[in-house]
């Protein structure tokens, strides 16, 4: 049974990620065979006045309307997901990335169901203010109650 | 690393914690060796109008107060964890059962804690009518907010 033949790793390449990312790793022993490495580009990121619905953006149209500093920021984003290719890919995984804009619980859903995922593997904090404030903190939460598939929740401090 | 090490499994014995059961055994490719196999007896179910903290009791207790009929539910469960145990010890898993009283969210994070188990396998669904009366539903959730370790939360309906 390829209970975990294909895996979902979304990141925000934050520290958390990072510890998610082992777990991805580990899941190879398991017979997972491919990893869908997912960034959701949250648009509020980024300084895009001019749209009513930054949400329904595409990566090329929102690249196209960045001030230069910016584009940077939106090319480190796709380099970062490269690197991570690479290292997954060093381990014998077959590895897709996938850049998106919008809401990063919505979009993780959506490309599980679209890569028809066996799991996600996602990280789980509380939330900070921050994120209380563009309401972001319950991404994990979100994506457990809404995924149909098994998701892996990892959390930041461990036992062990 | 021992990512999957040592592996708790909450059952109740539902269709879905057979559901996650699968998982468990798949854990075993990627290091598992032990295996906690938990199921939390809810008071709630029994008729012991004589204890003012039911959650309070222990099994042995609880056990000498119930009528013979449900005696008979009680060594039931047992009988449950046990044939889990032979299950998962014919794949080469060391396993312990426990059998506990009380608020299952609790009891599960709690055993979580004292076993040092490196990951928690548990089902979830939304909450059935019964459940929400009960206030049983959110098991999941609560065990994936207070646990400190990572949970694999297993869905009913899957893809793939």
């Amino acid at each position: 049974m390829p209970l975990f033949r294909k895996v979902l790793y979304p990141t925000d390449f934050s520290e958390l990620a990072e510890i998610a990312k082992d777990y991805v790793k580990k899941l190879k022993e398991a017979n997972a065979k491919e990893v869908v490495v997912l960034h959701v580009i949250h648009p509020l990121e980024f300084s895009i006045p001019q749209f009513d619905d930054p949400f329904a953006l595409d990566v090329a149209t929102l690249y196209a309307h960045l001030p230069e500093i910016e584009k940077a920021i939106l090319k480190g984003h796709e380099e970062r997901l490269e690197e991570i290719k690479r290292e997954l890919e060093a381990l014998g995984y077959r590895v897709k990335t996938i850049l998106t804009v919008g809401e990063p619980k919505r979009e993780i859903v959506r490309v599980a169901e679209e890569e028809k995922v066996n799991v996600i593997v996602i990280g789980y904090h509380g939330k900070s203010l921050i994120e209380r404030i563009l309401e972001i903190g319950s991404t994990a939460k979100a994506v457990i109650k809404e995924a149909s598939c098994p998701v892996l929740v990892v959390k930041k401090k461990e036992e062990g």
